[in-house]
């Protein structure tokens, strides 16, 4: 029986991983839950799991023999085997910190943590010899190639489906609605990630993240796109040997793995994969004058130091205003660009250097989100 | 510095296991050659090589530091590390045997020995607990896919080129020559592996390999017509995530994991994979209709016992039938069927059962093939 903590429990990968655990009910149980603000959706979940612990941002009548915690408390209490980091945005950086700290294995699921703070986070984790494992399917699709080899992988080389734009022409690109960005042909994803697959720059902070992750240099790190979102990941061998991982897209199933690693269990649930009725899988290299974001955010990688948490922020910062409706979908790299060029970045940030370079970031692409709007 | 026995080193398998070796020259030592007739590339491999044991059909000519042995002694020798059995026909089946015995790892290039014996051969490995590290690109490819996996596969499916024919109609299959059936779209092989790719045989026989194996029932093993040969096999497992190995067809590569396991070592004359500029994968089901020798194989497995044997022996016969230009394509699935039909099976045969099995398929299958003829 392992005891879960699951931080942004309401959100997509959350609801998801609850659907997990209804599955098992003999493996796991839920220790702590946290949410924002989808107090109906939470007290749903307080009432069928009965998790001890609590969080949310609003306030919310809770059953005896459930408390109230904050997410730090949760995220290291005693108990606590797994803590499931589902929180979306830089929120999801200190409890991650924290359940390492406490010597807890981590379920990562929040991009930002290791984009902003990749370094600090994989020293951590090393430093209490717990794990981080991966929730995204792509990094779950590495992780399930560098099973069980010895050797240090030549390649990673990431899929993106391309989203729902990738074969427009710059000029239809400029005119897409928010309503269009939201429906992703392959994911079912929260919005922001919906609109950052769309623009790539979800495969970008992926990169970031696989470059942490797996200790891969930056340039040893591919994207492909793949529109059928089969393939999730490819991991290339010093031999020349390639492992892929495939699965119908579902986000269960890397939730799955993460959460019962090293072992695999059936679940009815989950699509099985026939390639025979699939028929094709295609590939294609990713068109980086098009999709601009994926190679500001390799140009980030490779910068390195404070440059990823600058691109996180300023997407957030754009992304935020185009689903608002004020700025055109190319605008988002213009943005992200634009506040890139001025920063000068700090190497091997400490915490205080990220979160403030996370702020000067916001404020100078609001500036430029202003800018754009005119 | 590992010590190799390479029995078949003049054939296709042995000749690219020899390449392996001279790309790691501090790495591997031959101590044993042994080939059939190809005296004066035997002659060259034992001048560049010195092995200490050589064993010929024909007589030739030792260098001082080299003597004579036959295929056993030098399968037993207590200084050989492994054991590649590259050795074409029912005459790999012994050595394998020997060489399981004797405590050695055995890189195992040869078909029969599993296709006859495999219940026997598997068992002798466990005994002896020594290692059976598949060649075969397909075999290899589920081997890797397997590495580290602590929970049993659902299903292996091992990919099948479709050889050169897969789009003809029926009667165009009939009229089909050797010359023609010898020329293999993907992968450079022997003459008797390429007309049993061309008739799907050969896929058959590697469903039987695979049940021994990794111990899979034969219901859980499918194959898949991708006429790419890039992805050489796939493993599913219980919670439906599917792993594939891919690489350019290239049998050396398979040949240097068997000989390198666990490691895994860069080969500069191994080509690369670049899915983007390959573009796309295609699968489809195989049609059992056109090429019955897969559905034959498939039942011999299900039906187990000698069954194999019988279906090895005569496809050995009616494709030497076929190359001599005697009985047509379509008449080797014939000539297979008849005698299978024929069998009564015997369950869990003795070494003797299947020899004897093995000699009556022949008999049976000659009389099958000169009907054939009329």
């Amino acid at each position: 029986m392992k005891n879960l903590v699951i931080l942004g429990s309401t959100g997509s990968i959350g609801r998801q991983t609850l659907d997990v655990v209804r599955a098992f009910p003999d493996r796991f149980r839920i220790l702590g839950l946290a949410a924002g603000n989808n107090r109906r959706l939470l007290a749903r979940q307080i009432a069928e799991f009965r998790p001890v612990l609590v969080s949310s941002f609003s306030s919310i009548e809770l059953p005896r023999g459930t408390r109230s915690a904050s997410l730090e408390e949760m995220a290291a209490d005693a108990r606590a085997d797994l803590v499931v980091v589902a929180t979306a945005g830089k929120a999801g950086l200190y409890p991650t910190l924290t359940a390492l700290k406490a010597g807890k294995d981590v379920a990562l699921a929040n991009k930002e943590a290791l984009v902003m703070a990749g370094e600090m986070v994989m020293a951590e984790a090393k430093k209490h010899r717990v794990a981080i494992r991966p929730v995204d399917s792509e990094h779950s699709a590495v992780w399930q190639c560098l099973n069980g080899e010895k050797s240090r992988p030549k390649r990673l080389t990431l899929t993106a489906s391309g989203g729902p734009f990738y074969r427009y022409s710059a000029s239809r690109l400029a005119a897409v609605t928010p309503q269009q960005a939201l429906k992703h042909p392959t994911w079912k994803m929260g919005r922001k990630v919906t609109i950052d697959s769309a623009t790539l720059m979800n495969k970008g902070l992926e990169v970031i993240e696989a470059h942490w992750l797996f200790g891969m240099p930056a340039e040893d790190i591919g994207v492909v796109v793949h529109p059928q979102s089969i393939v999730h990941a490819l991991v290339e061998f010093a031999d020349g040997s390639v492992k892929a991982q495939m699965a119908v897209p579902d986000m269960r199933l890397p939730i799955q793995y993460a959460l019962t690693y090293p072992e695999r269990l059936p679940n009815a649930a989950l699509p099985a994969l026939d390639l025979a009725s699939i028929g094709t899988l295609s590939f294609e290299p990713p068109d980086l004058e098009r999709f601009p974001c994926l190679k500001l955010a390799l140009s980030a990688t490779l910068a390195g130091g404070t440059h990823p948490a600058v691109l996180c922020a300023a997407d957030e910062v754009a992304v935020d205003w185009f689903l608002k409706g004020r700025i055109a979908f190319t605008d988002i790299s213009s943005v992200v660009y634009s506040v890139l060029k001025q920063h000068e970045g700090v190497a091997h940030p400490s915490l205080e250097e990220i979160l403030a370079t996370d702020e000067w970031a916001r404020q100078v692409a609001v500036q430029a989100v202003k800018e754009a709007c005119r």
